[in-house]
């Protein structure tokens, strides 16, 4: 069986998590902290980052969240992610990018550090300065996001594709530190709760970090 | 025609421009300064990096560098880079990621900002600490690149990959900032010799920034 190497509030870990729920294919997880791994987990991923995936009964590691569910597109035909041709998948594939690499880069990993690992594990508290600047560059890819929902069905075209997944992941995560001002954008919020909706989604919400509970409403489809 | 929004020292463009030669692609190039942009680049793409693909006559707009590639793999029978089965393209991916997230955040990224941006856009002097963590780190990246031409013929497998060009890339950026000691890691030089000597890399090696021009034997396929 698969196995998941993972940590609960790491953004990619979930990317992969709700691709391998919509293609049904069944895994285990293990708990990984990124910053404090092991060397075991160090000799199946070099780059020392989750999540990986692993096989042990047919030896198959795989590293790097893209990877990973470029992968599971090419071994199973269910419920495609990075679908449509070559010219969507490009837009699948540029939206991507830009959630795991800009949205993480601005938002999700500034609060990880602020808000989670100054708090849970250094006993720090967050700076402001950054919290403010995370927050300002939120709501513009919170704008960006509405214009996409605006102008279509979901985040890159007709049809639901590894774009939304890969940005629901992020936010989330950045939902679950509380930084998300709703209200301010209606079109990503009705799009998130209709995501929070799907079965693949249900574990994920139901994770908890120790030491940090997440907000209410959080893991509530409605809310 | 194709052409390329592209900067000289941005190694995602340089990888782009590798593919594009590898398959033998014709296109022409604009140079865009990612940190000063205009509003017309942002309309082509709004996470405002370098490259963005256009081809007018078709109204196709390709952004983000992987996306680019993965694109040109799936239009072009020529030269594949992303080959073999979806166990060894995974390792492709992996690698590519690798180089292009860690390698670049670790290294490139940081020498661009301290020797290039600095110097001949800011006229400031270079962080001698942010220098000395990134030379600690590439030490590291060419350490396990060593390794795996010590157990591969290539760096992802048997065959010649988009992970070679997209380590090649960030390699020539970091050497053009004047920051490789070859002598300690002879097996990442020997690899690189061939790469440089490649029809693709011949442009790219002959471009140069204004105010800082790159050392002896940065463009010198036997040095």
């Amino acid at each position: 069986m698969w196995r998941l190497h993972q940590h609960p509030l790491c953004p990619f870990s979930r990317k992969v998590r709700l691709a391998l729920g919509e293609k049904g294919v069944e895994f285990d997880m293990v708990k990984v902290a990124p910053w404090d791994a092991p060397d075991s987990f160090y000799s199946l991923n070099p780059a020392g980052r989750t999540p990986v995936l692993q096989h042990r009964e047919k030896k198959i590691v795989l590293a790097d969240s893209q990877a990973i569910c470029e992968y599971l597109e090419e071994v199973s035909d269910e419920r495609p992610l990075i679908l449509g041709t070559a010219l969507g998948r490009a837009e699948i594939r540029r939206l991507v990018a830009l959630f795991d690499e800009q949205l993480w880069g601005d938002v999700t990993g500034p609060l990880m550090h602020e808000k989670y690992r100054k708090r849970v594990h250094l006993r720090q508290g967050p700076d402001s300065r950054v919290l403010r600047s995370a927050m300002r560059l939120l709501h513009e890819h919170m704008d960006y996001m509405d214009w996409l929902i605006d102008n279509r069905r979901w985040l890159a075209g007709a049809q639901l594709s590894l774009a939304d997944f890969a940005a629901a992941a992020q936010l989330s995560v950045i939902d679950y530190l509380g930084g998300i001002e709703w209200s301010d954008h209606k079109g990503v919020h009705e799009w998130y709760r209709v995501m929070k909706s799907r079965p693949a989604f249900r574990g994920l919400l139901a994770d908890k970090v120790e030491g940090l509970p997440p907000p209410r409403g959080y893991n509530d489809p409605n809310s």
